[in-house]
């Protein structure tokens, strides 16, 4: 694999940051997840405005443009012959001064990565766990796809144990946020719902991409705040990530979900937008 | 500089990680910061202790012995030449299958870089002022140094900002829980007071020895939670780091705090503890 390094096009084993990158000393940076498609990025705009909205909420100075950066990846996907995969874009701050203290690291690291993916035929079918941890009801770092991952990776690791896919992550509220890696949306009386943002929830692209296919199919939509157990009498639950598209969630702690074709449906838009864009 | 990478000594140039490594990724690792003192580690065996106890909770494989670190950590002293100063250790999950999953992921990156610090005579005095931002009360990982720091980061940013030295931080409860890089301690009617580690307090090492010390003088000590009001009440703040031992809080929020001899003695009792020790 060949990978995007501050403008250069280097080999995989050459691809390396300095052990005083704040990205590796303290998690200080935000990743982008990009499905391609057909050689091309899967809704690269909103991606590319969630990372600079990130990098000037945590003032990280970022100064790639969209063209810019739509080339290098262009230039990248050929290199590495990727047609249907992912793509990673990971900025850090860079090096600076020892200590939490962002003054003076204004040289931010950004590196693109390209994976492949393998996805069968068909809907896919989650089960969940509901996870023991907690997010902070409110946190804005939550909004944004930050290189902080621990909590979700022990969620996730959690939901394993218990022989689930996916782990749902819940904030010091008690409401539903979303899952260890996915937004989260369920169905009740015909409506589409999920998690308002301010419940610790990511402004996730296929979040946003789901109520455009509601909109567009004339299905209501809302922002709710429920607690785990009202997943056992909603309609249907499903998982909205970038990879993947949208997953049906079938159980939840080893207790059956309802599904409703609706599920599969939004799951066949999803895939027409896919083809359409790309 | 040299810096220790996993079990090798290279020039600080060389020190690099790759851009796939977990650490760089998602923050998913551990840290500790070692005070040195006449070329020696200061109180080593409880940062050693934390940092094995992490990773036991975080499931990093962790196969390094305490003597194994001790010599190393004795050898790049030598070559750095510091008599007075810090040891970072870092301590990432290394490079594993793209996505939250732990699983496959079993060699962990370990680094060890040593850094000067200036320090001047005397008590030294911050002004504070409280983050808007909240940790999750209850979170078992806030009581690990682990490697996702952006919250801590923000926090400092935004207290720098408001002319301040140092951010508190408040959790979902509304009550005090520790500063950005800090314990921290008050004090009330001559009890020396500290949150509880399950508001979502590092179990800090200097946090430790403060205890130890009051023990040591027949001083009460207590776990407690107040609001930050509260402190403009109290007899005395104070702040707990590993790099700094002892800072007196003069300021909170632009509003003077009251300040008492109890947090010089005790920072004296802790120049006295560095030099008995080391």
């Amino acid at each position: 694999m060949q990978v995007f390094l501050n403008g250069r096009i280097v080999p995989e084993s050459e691809a390396t940051v300095s052990v005083l990158d704040r990205g590796f000393l303290y998690g200080d940076g935000l990743f982008e997840t990009v499905r391609v498609f057909n050689g091309k990025p899967f809704r690269w705009a909103p991606h590319f405005q969630r990372l600079r909205k990130g990098a000037g909420f945590l003032a990280i100075p970022f100064s790639w443009s969209d063209a810019e950066l739509t080339l290098a990846i262009s230039d990248l996907l050929q290199r590495n012959g990727l047609s249907d995969g992912l793509l990673r874009l990971t900025l850090s701050r860079g090096i600076g001064p020892r200590g939490y203290s962002a003054k003076g690291a204004n040289q931010p690291t950004l590196v693109i990565t390209t994976h492949p993916l393998q996805i069968g035929q068909g809907l896919l079918q989650w089960k969940l766990a509901v996870s023991s941890l907690r997010v902070a009801a409110g946190d804005p770092l939550l909004t944004l796809k930050t290189a902080n991952k621990l909590l979700n990776i022990l969620a996730r690791s959690e939901a394993e144990a218990r022989g689930a896919d996916e782990a749902l992550l819940i904030n010091t509220d008690g409401h539903l946020v979303e899952a260890a890696s996915c937004n989260l949306f369920w169905i009740e009386q015909g409506t589409v719902c999920t998690a308002p943002l301010d419940a610790g929830a990511l402004e996730g692209v296929t979040r946003e991409l789901v109520q455009e296919i509601c909109r567009g199919l004339g299905i209501p939509t809302a922002f709710k705040r429920i607690s785990p157990p009202a997943l056992y009498s909603a309609e249907g639950t499903f998982l909205t990530l970038s990879s993947l598209g949208i997953v049906e969630a079938v159980e939840l702690d080893d207790q059956p979900l309802p599904r409703t074709k609706l599920t599969a449906r939004l799951a066949e838009s999803f895939q027409l937008q896919l083809l359409a864009e790309c």
